[in-house]
C-alpha cells in the first residue's frame, strides 16, 4: 500500500509500504476514506532530523474497518469509524475518567511503532476502546465535518471546555489555524457572548467571523494585549483559548485572562517552561488543557455535525490524493492553506 | 504607636511611628489584639535592598475596631473583627465574584501607603468591603486560630479548592510551613481520603500528622516525586497544594499530579516562569491559585473554627509581644519557630 513518510524536515515522500494488517488481537485495520495534515505535523516539518527509515505520519482519519483481530468486540468489518488521534485501551482508569489521551497502554498515531494515518490503510491498536463506529448513516456532505471529530474540532472543543467557556461569557481564541478556528466554533455552541479571535490572516479570519468571531484582534505582543483590554472593558477575557503553543502565544494568552478567568491550552507547547508565571499567579489565572481526549466529546459533537448546526468541515480548504500530500505540506507550511484533506 | 519596619534583608525594627488614623472617610483603625508573621514575609526579609525610611510590615490581624471614617455603614466602634490580608472595596466586579484579592480599588497590607499589621493599630481601607465583623463572641481559646483566618488558614483552604480536594481524593501537599500544614487541615477537611504531606522538620511533620496528613515524603526533587508516585499506585496525587513557591517545589508539584489532576498554587512564586510546562501539557494538569481570596472564605471556615472542628491555630508555636518580632523573624527563618503570633 501507500502511505505518507517524512523523512526530515521539508522532507515528505508518498512511499509504498507493507499492508496495514494486524499485529496484536486487539487490534483493527481500517481502510482510510479520509485523513488530513494538523498544524502538529508543521513541528516535525520544520525541524526534523534527517532520517534514511523515516516517520509514518498523520493521526486524524476515518474510514471502513477491513480486519478486526481476535479479540476485538464492538467493532465489525465493514463499520465506518472516526479514528481519534491517541489510541486508548478503554478499560484502564484514565479510560474509565474518559481522559483518553492518558490511558496507560495508549499512544498517538504516527509515533513509533504505530504508523501514520496519511496513508490507503493504517492499523488501530485497541480497536474496541480507540475506535468510534458511526450507528447512522452520514451522506458525502458531512465527511469533512466528521473528519474534525477525530483531532481539530474535539482539540477546539477541549480548549473551549479547559477555558470554562459558557453563557455569556467573553472567550478569547489565539490562534487562525484550523484548532483556533474550531475553538471559535466551540466558542459559541457554549454560549460564549463575546469572541474575539487573535489572527492576522484574512481567509482565516473571514472564516472565523463565519464561525461566531465577534471581534478580530490582527496586533502582537504588547498592542494584542492592549487591544483586548480595550474590548473587554479594561479587564480581559474569562475564557482564553490558546491554540498555537509558542512561548509568546502563551503568554499573549495568560495576559489576556480576565483575573480569576480561565485558559485552556491545546497548541502543542514548544518549550519547557510556561511564561508569566507571576501575573497567572497574582489574577488567579487557572491554566488547564493539553492532548484532547477527542473520543470522550464524539457523542457531544455528533449530533450537532450530523445535523448541521456545526460545520467544522470548512476548516478544509484544500483536497488532495495521497501523492499531492508533500505540496499539501508545504502549502500549510506557507499559510497558503487552512487545513488540507486527504483522500487517499 | 510603635509599629515593625523593615529596612532590608535581616533587618526589622520596632519603632514609635504616628498613631494610625482615619484618612479617607472608608477607613477605620482598628487596634490590633494579635498580628502574626507570614512566610511570605520572610520573602523581603532575606532580598529587601537597605532602605532608611523602610517598610512597614505585616498583613494578618485581628483586633477592635477604634475608628471609623463618616462613610462606614457596616463596621462599628468596639466591633471585633478579623484582617484578611488584601483589603477591598466590596462593590467593584470583581468583589462580587468573591475574587476580592482583585478589587480594582484592592491592595496589601504592608505595602505601599497602607501600613503594616505587626503594630499597635493599622488603618483599613474600605473597612466595610475589606473586615469580618464577628457577630458572636469568641473565647480566649479561639483567638489563634481567628487570627489564621486572615491568611493562612483561608490560604491552604484556597490552595485545596484551587487543587479540587474532594471526597475520596488523593491530596499532595508541598511544603510543611504554616500554609502547607493548613493545607493539611483544609484537604481533610474537604474529604481527602489520603494526604501526603512534603516536608522535612520533624516538628512541622507532627503538627501535619496530627491535623490528618496520612504520609510523608522527606525526600527532594527526584526522590521525592518516585516516592510520592509509589504511594499513589504510580500515578500522583489528584490534587496537590504547592505551599511555598520556588521553582523546584512548583516543579515537583507539577510532577506528583495525577494526569487530569488540579494544581493550587499559593506560595508566592519566585519566579518568572512555570516549569515543567511539557509535563503539565501531556498530562492534562490543571494549574491553578494565586492570592486567596480569604475574606470569601471567612464565612464557610469560621463555624469550624468556633466549633473547635479545625485548629489552625496550632501553627502558632511562638507568642511574643512587639519587642520580640526582630527575634521572631529570626526563628522563622531559621525554621526555629513554624509561626510566630504577635501580641501587640
Amino acid at each position: 500500500m501507500r502511505a505518507t513518510v517524512m523523512h526530515g524536515a521539508g522532507d515528505v515522500r508518498i512511499e509504498a509500504v507493507p499492508d496495514a494488517s494486524i499485529v496484536n488481537p486487539t487490534d483493527a485495520v481500517i481502510r482510510v476514506t479520509r485523513a488530513c495534515i494538523c498544524g502538529s505535523d508543521l513541528w516535525p516539518y520544520q525541524s526534523m532530523k534527517p532520517s534514511e527509515a523515516g516517520q509514518r505520519i498523520g493521526h486524524e482519519a476515518i474510514g471502513v474497518v477491513e480486519a478486526v483481530g481476535r479479540d476485538v468486540r464492538s467493532i465489525k468489518v465493514g463499520d465506518f469509524v472516526i479514528m481519534p488521534f491517541a489510541f486508548s485501551d478503554g478499560t484502564c482508569t484514565f479510560c474509565h475518567e474518559h481522559l483518553y489521551t492518558s490511558c496507560v497502554h495508549g499512544g498517538f498515531f504516527g509515533a513509533g511503532e504505530v504508523a501514520g494515518a496519511q496513508a490507503e490503510a493504517v492499523r488501530v491498536p485497541y480497536a474496541d476502546g480507540t475506535l468510534y463506529a458511526l450507528k447512522v448513516h452520514a451522506d458525502e456532505a458531512s465527511m469533512a465535518s466528521l473528519l474534525t471529530l477525530s483531532d481539530v474540532m474535539g482539540t477546539g472543543h477541549h480548549a473551549a471546555r479547559m477555558a470554562q467557556v459558557g453563557p455569556g461569557k467573553i472567550a478569547a481564541v489565539v490562534g487562525d489555524g484550523a484548532v483556533g478556528l474550531c475553538g471559535v466554533i466551540a466558542a459559541k455552541r457554549l454560549g460564549a457572548k463575546q469572541i474575539i479571535l487573535l489572527g492576522r490572516h484574512p481567509d482565516r479570519i473571514a472564516l472565523g467571523r463565519a464561525f461566531g468571531a465577534t471581534d478580530i484582534v490582527s496586533e502582537r505582543g504588547e498592542e494584542a494585549i492592549e487591544r483586548v483590554r480595550e474590548l473587554t472593558g479594561g479587564f480581559g477575557a474569562h475564557s482564553v483559548l490558546e491554540c498555537v503553543g509558542h512561548g509568546e502565544s502563551a503568554n499573549t494568552a495568560i495576559l489576556i485572562t480576565r483575573p480569576g478567568g480561565h485558559l485552556g491550552r491545546v497548541g502543542v507547547p514548544q518549550q519547557e517552561t510556561l511564561p508569566s508565571s507571576l501575573p497567572a499567579f497574582f489574577r488567579n489565572i487557572t491554566i488547564g488543557g493539553g492532548p484532547a481526549p477527542v473520543r470522550a466529546y464524539i457523542e457531544e459533537l455528533l449530533p450537532d455535525v450530523l445535523e448541521g448546526r456545526i460545520e467544522p468541515g470548512r476548516v478544509f480548504d484544500r483536497v488532495t490524493n495521497l501523492d499531492g500530500v508533500p505540496q499539501g505540506y508545504r502549502d500549510m507550511n506557507d499559510r497558503k492553506a487552512i487545513k488540507v484533506m486527504v483522500k487517499p
